[in-house]
C-alpha cells in the first residue's frame, strides 16, 4: 500500500488502482501528482513490485486486490478485459470482498456492454457503487491526466468517483445512467480506430505500390478529404520504422474481436469490422502481436514485396 | 461558344470546359467569376443549352468538343471517367483535333494511372500539352474556386495551365512531372474516403443497434481517436436525413471499381478497399445509386430492421 504525502487539504479518499500496466501505471501517476492517497496492486508481483520502486521507493504494494481495496472509497480497475475486471473485483481476494460499503469501482477495461452490466449488477449487489468508464487516449495520455473517459452509471458513483475522474480526464464524458453505455461507446470507438489505421496501412501500401512517395502522400492526405485522427497521428510512424505500441496489434486483435462478437451476437453484418480484424490477426499472426497496430502496413510491405522504412527498434 | 466580357487586362487565353455536370459547371462558373473568356460543351445537349441559358442568357455553346477547343489555350475536361476523357478528346469531333497548337489539355477525371499516362501520350503526339490533374472537394467547392487539384505534368503544361488552375483550386498540389503521379494520388484519397465514410455508416448503425443516442455518438466520435474527415462532413447529413448527393453512391462504386481493378491488377491484396465497395454495391442495387454515398447507413438500417432518419427529399 502506498501512503506518498497526501494533500492535508483535500478530503481523505483513499484511491486504490489495481492494474498497473502502462495505463494502470499512468493514471496512478496522475492521481499521486493530484496529491491523492493512492494504493497500486497488479496480479504480476514484478510489475507491482517496478510500480513500488517509484518515487523514491516510498511507495509500499498490495499482495491482492483486497488488501488495496481495503479502506479505499475509490477503486479503479486499469486490467486488459471483463473477465479479469470480474476476477480482481469478484474472485477469490477480490476487491469487492474488503471494500469499505459506499465505494466506488471504476472500470476502465473495453468490455461488451453486457458484461458492464452484468458487472454492475454484481457489485452494487454488494453496497458498493460501479462506474462503466471505459479510457481511450493511449499511455501519454495516461500519464499526463489528458484521458478522454466515456462514463456511464448512477449520479450516486459519478458523484462517489469524481475525485479520480478530475485527476485522470481531459475530456469526461457523462452518457447516462445505465452502465453499458459507457462500454457501447467505447466499441463504436474502437470499431472506427480499428478499421481507420487498417485502412491507412492498405492506403499506404498501395501508395508505395504505385510508385509514390509516401511522405508526400502523408503530406498530401491529411490535407485532404482521405484523412482521419489515425491516419494522421500514426502514419509519420510509419514514415520513421517506429513500431514500438502506442497501440499494440494485440489490442486491436482484443477489440476488434469485441466489437465483432457483439455485432455477430446481435446479428448485425459488419464486413468492415470483420475485415480490419482478419488484417491485425494476420499481422499477429505474422510475429507483430507486440508491435504497434501500424505493423499491418509491414504485413502489407511483406506480402507484396514492398519496402517501408524498417522497424527502428 | 461564350463571350462573356473577359478582363481586357488579362492575357487573352480562351478557356473551354468539357463536361458540365456538377463538377464542371462549378469549375466553369469560377473560371467566369475570374474574368476569363470561357467556353462550355457537354455530350447532352440539355446540360449545355442549361449552361448556356446562365448569365443572362448571354452564353453560347458549342455543338462538339472540336468547336468548343477550336482557339482555346486551355482545355478543361471534368467527365466522369478515362474512357470520356478519350472519347472527348480524341473521338470524333474530338478537341485534339481543333485546339491551336500548343494548348493544353487539364484532364480532371478520377482514372487508373496507366490511363492517364496513354492519354498523355495521345495529346502530346498532337503538339499539346497534357496535365493529370484530378480534383476533389464536390460541387459546391467546384463552385467557390476552392478545390483541391492533385497535379502531375511538365512544367510547361504546369505554366500554360496556371491561370485556370488559380481560378479554381485553393490548394493546389504540384506532385510532379509524369502524367499519373496526380491519378496515382487521388487513387489513394479515394480509397480512404470510400472505406471512411462506409465505416462511419457501419459504426453509426451498430450504435444505433446498441441503442445508443446517435447525435451524442456525433458529438464524442468527432472529439475522439475514431474521428475521420469523412465522418465529421457526412454525418450531420445522416442525423438530419439528407441524403441529397454530395458525392453519390455511384461515384463511390466507380471510384472503388478503380481503386480494386488496380490493386487486382498489381497482384495487390486489398480487404478494405474490397469490403467497402461491396457495401456502396449493395446501397446501389438497393436503389440508392444516385443518392449520397451515406446511404450505406440506410442499407444497414434496412438489413437489421433499425429507425435512421428518414431520407428528406
Amino acid at each position: 500500500m502506498v501512503d506518498l504525502a497526501p494533500d492535508p487539504n483535500k478530503p481523505a479518499t483513499k484511491i486504490a488502482v489495481i492494474g498497473l500496466g502502462s495505463m494502470g501505471f499512468g493514471i496512478a501517476e496522475s492521481l499521486i501528482r493530484a496529491r491523492h492517497e493512492v494504493a497500486g496492486y497488479d496480479v504480476r508481483p514484478e510489475v507491482t513490485a517496478r510500480f513500488a520502486a517509484g518515487h523514491g521507493g516510498r511507495l509500499r504494494c498490495a499482495a491482492s486486490p483486497a488488501e488495496v481495496a481495503a479502506g479505499a472509497g475509490i477503486i479503479v480497475v486499469v486490467v486488459v478485459n471483463a473477465d479479469q475486471t470480474a476476477a480482481v473485483l469478484l474472485g477469490e481476494d477480490g476487491a469487492v470482498s474488503a471494500a469499505p460499503r459506499g465505494a466506488v469501482v471504476v472500470s476502465c477495461a473495453t468490455m461488451a456492454p453486457e458484461r458492464a452490466r452484468k458487472l454492475a449488477r454484481e457489485v452494487t449487489a454488494r453496497s458498493l457503487l460501479f462506474l462503466d468508464a471505459p479510457i481511450s487516449g493511449g499511455a501519454q495520455r495516461a500519464r499526463e491526466g489528458a484521458l478522454t473517459v466515456l462514463v456511464s452509471g448512477s449520479e450516486a458513483a459519478f458523484t462517489a468517483a469524481a475525485q479520480a475522474l478530475d485527476a485522470i480526464a481531459a475530456k469526461l464524458y457523462r452518457l447516462g445512467c445505465e452502465p453499458s453505455i459507457g462500454s457501447s461507446f467505447k466499441i463504436v470507438n474502437q470499431l472506427l480506430v480499428g478499421v481507420h489505421i487498417a485502412a491507412a496501412c492498405e492506403a499506404i501500401a498501395l501508395a508505395k505500390q504505385l510508385g509514390l512517395d509516401i511522405a508526400k502522400v502523408y503530406e498530401v492526405i491529411k490535407a485532404s478529404a482521405g484523412n482521419s485522427w489515425m491516419f494522421k497521428n500514426r502514419v509519420p510512424h510509419i514514415l520513421e520504422g517506429g513500431y514500438s505500441p502506442r497501440s499494440a496489434t494485440s489490442i486491436f486483435t482484443k477489440d476488434l474481436g469485441i466489437v465483432v462478437d457483439i455485432e455477430r451476437a446481435g446479428t448485425f453484418p459488419a464486413p468492415l469490422s470483420s475485415a480490419a480484424l482478419q488484417l491485425f490477426l494476420m499481422t499477429a499472426a505474422a510475429g507483430m502481436a507486440h508491435d504497434d497496430g501500424a505493423s499491418v502496413v509491414r504485413l502489407f510491405a511483406r506480402i507484396a514485396g514492398l519496402e517501408v522504412p524498417a522497424h527502428k527498434v
